[in-house]
Order: structure tokens, then C-alpha cells, then sequence
């Protein structure tokens, strides 16, 4: 009984922790980094007591919404091109789709996860770690394709990983008001393979 | 005597005017919307009145940051190509140019322009007007590539146009810690060529 007792609160631990990041996330979207501690309390229909017991800090879980989207945004896009392995065509077609949704599901976080008083509360090697494992996971997109003879040859795989992540941002941002993100989808993957298949 | 008293105070307001939008646009570059007009005013040595008197509010001077960096922004991509009309590999070699030294300069300002408290400050038209015109500038890039014979005539014009844009921010972001700016200029021409190139 005493066991069940003890798991209990940890599972109402793990809830509560979870509940509150994913409040700080919709508040973060909104109110950027003027987010209040009271707010996200009284939202999560819990005390502010137990948002600090979870979060020492404004700063620490400022933290958590920044280390739990890019991670989170980094998985998706690994998990997209798994199943994979063996077409080229059909990876990049899932990396595209998964890039853009994440261009979609977090934009607001996006917008303002670059600023100088967010980054400051981070060691810039985490920052460069994070950039470093996105930029491999879009190489891998291109390797695959050199690999299986699908792609040209001399291609520069930085150059060419880095302007598939910037195309997100760039198809996202500029056409996304003006047509379905499905579409884009289509239009984004035809034009990548065109351009890159020899 | 008194016209040229006048011409000397509108040539001192003008004067005024840019170094206040200079010190402003420098001071949020660090400090992000938390920007305070005294600190603006006392950087620029200037008193808040003056400050004031050319911008009527903290939101004003805001919304005259975000115009201004786009603007130039904007218009440094445009005279980037305009001597360039007749050759597609000078035109993209001096449009990738553009790019990403607005990237540079403007980096910091950008990392905070989608800010939701701050496009709050703006009629989403504004925006939209924006969007277009980059768009537009990178489309007469590939436009003239096609129309000189020297680009695949198949292209997705405007999602060839969006990728380009947004391979300036990728290359930067994630690149341009490891490799200089004038070497990266290169290598992002060279590989958008291959893939444009017929």
C-alpha cells in the first residue's frame, strides 16, 4: 500500500511537471519572455508552490521550453527519415513534411527563441551542439541520396544540409499565408529532389 | 538669416532623428523589447524630450526600428542586382552576397522581429507587404536565370524563390560560426548554381 502510495505521487509528479511545461509553452507563445510565474500556476489549475517545486526559476523554466522544443523539434525530424533507409525520394519527402510541421507547431517559439536574453541563459556550446545535430540530421537526408546514387556526386553536404533547414523557415514564412501547408509540402519536396537528383 | 536659421534647425532635427534610430536600433540589438527611452536618449546624448519629439512612444520608436531594418534590408538585396541584369551567375553570385551580410548586420534585430508583442505593434498588411517584396527580389533572381536560358525552365518559381531566401538564414545559423562569411558566400552560390543551372 505504502508502495502504490509512493507511485501515486510520482506519477501525479510526472503529470503535474508535463501539465505545467505544455501551459508555459502556450504562455511562452503568447507573452515571450515576459511569461508570469502566477499565470501559468493559475492556467495549469495548480499552486505556484508546485510550479516552483518542478521549476526553481522564471529562468529555469525558461530553459525547459527552450531545451523541450528544440529537442523535441530535433526528434521529429530524426524519427521522420528512420523508417526510411532505403529510398531516397521517400525520405526526403518525410523530412520535408516534418520540417514543416514543426515550422508550423512551433513558430511562435521560433520567433522568439533567438533572443540575446533567452540565449544568455544558456552555454553557447548547447546552442552549437543543438545546431550541430540538426545540420547532421538534413546531411543524412543528403549522404543517403549520394549513397544510393540518386543524388549528384559533388555536392557540398554543410551547405546543402543547411539550405534544406532554411528552406523550412523560407517556404514557411514567405508562401505559407498564401497556400496549404500540404501543398507546400509537395511543391518544396519536387523542387529539392529536382535540383539535387543528378 | 532666419531662412537659413530654419534650414540649420531641420538639418540638426535630421541629424537627430537618425542618430536617436542608430543608438535605438544598437540598444535593441541587446536589450530586445525591453528597450528603455531614457537609456536610448542618454546613449545618444540627447535629452527625452528630443527623443519624444521625434517618437512619440515606446511603440512608435519600435515600429520605426522594425521598418527601418527591413527596409534596408530590403533595399540592400534590390541594388545588390540591379547593375547585374544581364548576367544570372553575377546576379545569384551578388544576390547570395546581399543575403547573407544582411544576415550578418542584421542578425541580432532579426533574432527578435517576430516577436508576437511586436508584430502586435503592426497591421498584419504591413507584413504581408514586406513578405511580398523579398519574395519578389529572389523571384527576379530565378525569373532572369530562366528568361537567359541558363536555369531549368521547370522551376517552382516562388518556392524557388522561398529556399533561396531562406538559405541565407540556414547558412548562417547554422553554419557561419565554423566558416567565414566570404567563404560561405561562395560555397552557398556555387551549389544554388548546380542545382538552378540547366
Amino acid at each position: 500500500m505504502q508502495h502504490s502510495g509512493i507511485l501515486a505521487k510520482r506519477v501525479d509528479a510526472v503529470t503535474n511537471r508535463t501539465r505545467l511545461l505544455t501551459v508555459a509553452r502556450a504562455v511562452f507563445a503568447e507573452a515571450g519572455l515576459d511569461l508570469e510565474m502566477h499565470d501559468i500556476a493559475s492556467r495549469a489549475q495548480l499552486g505556484v508552490g508546485t510550479l516552483y517545486r518542478h521549476f526553481g526559476s522564471r529562468e529555469e523554466l525558461l530553459r525547459a521550453i527552450v531545451t523541450q522544443t528544440a529537442e523535441d523539434a530535433l526528434a521529429q525530424m530524426r524519427l521522420a527519415i528512420q523508417p526510411c533507409a532505403g529510398d531516397p525520394q521517400v525520405t526526403l519527402q518525410a523530412f520535408v513534411a516534418a520540417g514543416l510541421r514543426v515550422q508550423q507547431q512551433y513558430q511562435p517559439i521560433f520567433a522568439v527563441i533567438r533572443d540575446p536574453r533567452l540565449t544568455k541563459l544558456f552555454d553557447p556550446a548547447y546552442g552549437e551542439a543543438m545546431r550541430a545535430q540538426f545540420l547532421a540530421t538534413a546531411r543524412e537526408v543528403v549522404e543517403r541520396g549520394i549513397q544510393a546514387g540518386r543524388f549528384r556526386e559533388n555536392l557540398d553536404y554543410d551547405v546543402a544540409a543547411a539550405t534544406i533547414m532554411g528552406s523550412f523557415t523560407g517556404i514557411f514564412d514567405l508562401l505559407s499565408n498564401n497556400c496549404p501547408l500540404d501543398e507546400l509540402e509537395q511543391r518544396l519536396t519536387h523542387l529539392l529532389w529536382t535540383m539535387l537528383a543528378r
